[in-house]
């Protein structure tokens, strides 16, 4: 057919801790043809996110694992280059999880179209695509905030949290972020506006911190990170606090659970309700959110920041560098040119 | 007056881990005299029970801590000797919290009276008051079980636990208890009719045990104990599981919170929900569900085991035991003849 040949990152093996650039390979094969409904995807950014640790596993989880030898897992945006379904033609944009690679045949029931005249493409991964929705019901589903209200939110400055701190600003909250270093919090407090931030880096008392940037304690806490940072705020939940549990990124590179304080206990007394969520339970309403989200991203209502690498084989190092949170904004990975934009 | 004197006992001291002897001093008191819309009860059956744990600590919970000399709080149901309460008459059994003491003056919101003639008036404190009323609204509020679910209940033989269980019987869940020796074991199998009974004592696996004994996994779990055990819970928790969060018994005499493996990240991706709650909470549904739950002890279908202990003086002992685990059933101290029974 003489369609030439693309490059995509297979899982090559298992990490038992964290991840190895050779727990990854890059393999090159021939462009596939597209079938009947189906589309050719030309890949422009990779979305690189905590939860693909998981599917690094070879556990039982809320979704398959990848196997070894097959293509890692990852959301995408890219342009269509060829088509065979009639809802999308050469040239369009469209969103869908195709993987570490630079092509792929969509046209699967979450094949979407993305209009480029809202926001920068790459936003279909990020503000505008899952990690905004799942800021979106976390926050609004889970953590049901109310105007007055104290939101503390953990990797503030990550893909997540930057948009579930502006959404609680929006409902009339107090927020308060937490991140890694001097520079993140920077921006979470003046560019997004939060109202304070949280340093764990530079913190040697976390529940003091927390005490402290969150004086009438936390109402609504909303967890990506666990570990000492998710102590302090569970130390300062007010009566009747909810807590979302989105991730745990600070545990996924362990062999096997750390040892914690036992804090459970003070959740009996104040009512504490603490829910574990995943996005793909609110998809019949993501239309609505995106819309929502879009309209306030327009308006600059919410802010959003992307930390984009270049080129596949930068993925591994990238996401890697992720799981330490050495990524600053949502992290993604550029695979070659954007005809809308950069 | 000339009413005599009575024995009461009030907090020494404030233990900074498992309670002494030394912590409790027994008093003697002249007997009060009821004022208006009051009365006199002659206390017949204190209630122990691991709150009052956190009642002697000094620190801000639900409920206010009893202060050093002050009489320890508790549950108690007694027999009214003096009445100027329009609503009461002499010779009526009552359940109120009125302490740890062999006399006292009633007549606040929560006085209420006890039929002897649907159960012992003991189970006033037990079954059919604040044990059964939290194992009634913890399971069906908080856990919502569901008919075919399995439902796992630790501390299975006390005195919520043993209602937790037969209440999900009666929903027709599948229910395993958690229980430390092959007595109570044997007791919550046998006499309660739980499916199952894991001795946690006997236990080097217990996550192995949990698995064994829910070999569908856990869909709500109702905590009473916390540490360990809850940690084999969580591990086999279901997806959209349920955890009532009613009590951490294994942590009440710890200084500080010992250290546990961090789970919490496994409720993520199976949904799993945590919940605190405080039976005060559902006060208003109080006189309904003892309604029902003392249609169920007559009719048989709820079954209940008590243990007491004879006079005052034994109080603090029997309390200490209770936080080790060595009560069997519904702890209470009988301070005096019980007119209606034994």
């Amino acid at each position: 057919m003489g369609n030439g040949t693309y490059r995509r990152i297979v899982l090559a093996s298992r990490p038992a801790a964290e991840p190895a650039e050779s727990d990854f390979r890059i393999e090159e094969a021939p462009i596939p043809e597209p079938g009947p409904r189906e589309v050719l995807v030309r890949v422009i950014y990779l979305s690189l996110d905590p939860y693909m640790r998981g599917r690094m596993r070879d556990v039982k989880s809320y979704a398959p694992s990848v196997g070894i030898g097959e293509v890692m897992t990852g959301g995408t945006v890219g342009e269509v280059v060829k088509s065979n379904h009639p809802d999308f033609k050469v040239g369009d944009i469209v969103e869908d999880s195709l993987g570490w690679q630079e092509f792929a045949i969509g046209g699967g029931p979450k094949l979407r179209k993305v209009d480029p005249s809202i926001a920068p493409i790459s936003t279909a991964n990020g503000v505008l695509g899952m990690p905004g929705l799942t800021a979106y019901f976390g926050l609004f589903e889970i953590g049901q905030p109310k105007a007055g209200e104290t939101v503390l939110v953990s990797a503030a400055s990550g893909a997540v949290g930057q948009v579930v701190g502006q959404l609680a600003k929006i409902a009339g909250c107090r927020v308060v972020g937490v991140a890694g270093g001097a520079r993140k919090c920077a921006f979470v407090r003046d560019e997004l506006g939060f109202d304070s931030c949280i340093d764990y880096k530079a913190e040697n008392d976390l529940d003091r911190a927390v005490r402290a940037a969150c004086p009438n304690g936390v109402d609504v806490y909303f967890d990506n990170v666990g570990g000492t940072v998710s102590d302090a705020a569970f130390r300062n939940m007010n009566f009747w606090g909810r807590i979302a549990l989105c991730g745990a990124i600070s545990q996924y590179n362990l062999a096997s659970p750390e040892l914690g304080p036992r804090l459970l206990g003070l959740f009996v007394g104040r009512r504490v309700r603490m829910q574990g969520f995943i996005v793909f339970d609110f998809a019949l309403r993501y239309e609505a959110a995106l819309a929502q989200l879009g309209r306030w991203v327009r308006d600059g209502r919410i802010r959003y920041r992307e930390d984009i690498v270049q080129g596949l084989d930068k993925a591994p190092a990238a996401f890697i560098g992720l799981l330490r949170g050495e990524n600053f904004g949502k992290l993604q990975v550029q695979l070659g040119p954007d005809p809308t934009g950069r």
